[in-house]
């Protein structure tokens, strides 16, 4: 490949870019309540957000954090609804403890389920997941009716995941998908209105696989 | 794979969630000063959202939407700066005009370049990307480096894309690299302040890649 080679001086570091970002969003954030160990989760959705309202909307069950610590740390399976979310997902901190970052929407055999059955493809994900992936933690970033569905066999104790992050964006049933995700007593990280998506999602669960590698 | 198959009823079909979730943003948009032609992105951008203030925050070239269309119908490449904007970028409206989804940041050559000019590979895949898919729309929703590059390039007359759009996320580089492109007379989508990202860019390019499939 014959690139440009002329030198040109770098104007901006990347991980400049992040330290510098990091300080201002801990200026900006102002008073909060978020405990020490949810912050760093939080801090790390604003960055990729932009979006202190949406930052602030976080929900976490109280087990959430150590529950994705140690879910990172025993290897399990990282289960993301959509592509955008496993391909955004930093693999090294995943992989280096056994671990690995599985989709399963597109699936062949999710597919032809689905149509059998005449429902959606992220539906019939969760139910495949659950069979190959229970224990492993959940990033949902874009389906409310995968959370939906994966809320339901978590209540009817067909699945039993170790963490369920659970941020889907959108106007309709994306709300009410996480109002009901908040209300179960498992280790959940969701927050409160109509904001989420693939970005914050990713952003979540690579702030916890960064606090699973400390210490 | 053995599925629960027990027929469960479908609470919401994702047809009727986006149709409703227009219908919604429509009524609470209010007022705007976008044209008939850039407000289908907007509303695509707010749907991916659910930000008024980053849909209202949009910029466009008088230009942007019909060279947009011209370039997928055209079956022009179109260049993402992240796997996630490229795996978001729904393929069939690009490719039944000949066209494809290219990122080139993971590229084994724009690596070893990169490493060796101690700069970004953001940087250097813009280069690379000038070289083979110039004329086509560039998809830039995660680097502002990639951004600024590439507004570098095009003002040294090295680079001439179809489209840019322009919508990285972040509190460092990435407002300066949006105001440095909607400074330029070329075709380009982008908007004011910190909020964008992988999945409004890939929403601002589906918007597109619809558009040109009417008609």
């Amino acid at each position: 490949m014959d690139f440009k080679t002329e030198f040109k001086p770098i104007t901006v570091h990347p991980e400049m870019i992040e330290v510098k970002s990091f300080e201002m969003i801990d200026e900006e954030m102002g008073e909060h309540s978020f405990t020490d160990e949810q912050y760093p989760v939080v801090r790390r959705v604003i960055h990729a957000s932009a979006d202190f309202e949406l930052g602030k909307s976080m929900l976490f069950h109280p087990d959430a954090i150590s529950a994705g610590i140690k879910a990172v740390r025993s290897g399990k399976t990282v289960v993301a609804d959509v592509q955008m979310v496993q391909v955004g997902i930093s693999k090294p901190r995943i992989e280096k403890y056994g671990g690995d970052v599985r989709v399963y929407i597109s699936d062949a055999d999710v597919m032809e389920e689905a149509k059998r059955l005449q429902t959606t493809r992220a539906i019939i994900s969760m139910r495949k997941a659950i069979k190959e992936a229970d224990g492993g933690i959940f990033a949902i970033g874009n389906a409310p009716t995968a959370l939906l569905e994966l809320i339901r066999l978590i209540k009817e104790g067909e699945a039993k995941p170790g963490l369920v992050i659970g941020l889907p964006v959108g106007f309709v049933s994306a709300p009410e998908s996480k109002e009901e995700l908040a209300k179960l007593d498992i280790p959940y990280i969701t927050n409160i209105g109509r904001k989420g998506g693939s970005t914050v999602t990713v952003a979540a669960l690579n702030a916890i696989s960064l606090l699973a590698e400390k210490d």
